[in-house]
């Protein structure tokens, strides 16, 4: 961020009066502007026994599976969000049930927000950012092959709780230093 | 926005290719530049039977009283930025529980996060943005002067729950429509 995008001119970054950061301040305008974390926000879709994941057609993790997920849009709300990357990433069609995993990702300024989510009908296919969207049941699920640490852990849990016969919800923090890709 | 915050040439508003919304583009750099919901992160703070409530100093709604919450700020956790907003607000320190309540405002673009949290010491007092930080039982809970329909929303769900022995956690959207102010 080098220049005001309300005024065009050039920035400082400086803690304006009153604050206890430091900020991106406009001299000429005197707008300041913040940068503050973005949300990512998925479900987990569920048909019987299977659920419904995607092999990344971009980049980061290219080729690796992950559920459907994408950075929350202005103007529409979590569970919203998470039934349009579905929509956009597998062209399936859910209904979005409790929010199940909620990830602090505090090095990448993001928060992740998974739901489950109950698959309406067959009728999918990869969107223009997947490889291949498909049913895998827990035996199928490519564990090696995952796109990111949060996807890992909530599908991890999501699996225990099956077992236990009770989903609840999980929240948790994803550290640079675990040593295994975010 | 109107003007590239990486090169500071004029922006058009335009759905780049293969996205499927408007957004600010240079056409120079070729940067797009994305808007997102924003976080705002808090905490009930509570001592024994009283909860620690904050009486505004800054608008929106100046002498009305709310929660400690606010922006989340980049490079923190949600429940790092609830007790940061906790220290600003009301000079407290507080030990951060469980996520108690997460609301959706679509038409403002943020989304609100509220953890349970334990008040350590009695020693708190206004911040520069607080009027009055005051430790109020559930009679003294000035309802008709609550600052924000999530706070208002969350505290009547936590006495609700405080009287049924159990504490749940409360998901939900706030509406434009509702005729109360968010």
């Amino acid at each position: 961020m080098k220049f005001c995008s309300n005024c065009g001119a050039p920035l400082s970054h400086r803690i304006p009066p009153g604050d206890t950061l430091p900020r991106h301040v406009c001299d000429a305008c005197s707008t300041i502007h913040y940068q503050n974390p973005k949300m990512i926000v998925g479900c987990i879709p569920e048909w019987e026994d299977r659920i419904l994941l995607c092999r990344r057609a971009i980049e980061p993790r290219y080729g690796l599976w992950t559920v459907p997920a994408g950075f929350m849009e202005n103007g529409e709300t979590t569970f919203q969000g998470a039934a349009r990357e579905t929509l956009e990433e597998a062209n399936a069609r859910v209904e979005v049930g409790p929010l199940y995993a909620l990830y602090n990702i505090p090095h990448i300024n993001q928060v992740y927000m998974l739901f489950r989510a109950r698959l309406l009908d067959l009728d999918f296919s990869a969107g223009a950012e997947t490889l291949e969207a498909k049913l895998l049941s827990e035996a199928e699920i490519p564990w090696e092959e995952i796109a990111f640490a949060t996807v890992r852990n909530t599908l991890t849990h999501y699996y225990a709780d099956r077992r236990k016969g009770e989903y609840q919800f999980h929240f948790g923090t994803i550290e640079r230093a675990s040593g295994r890709p975010v």
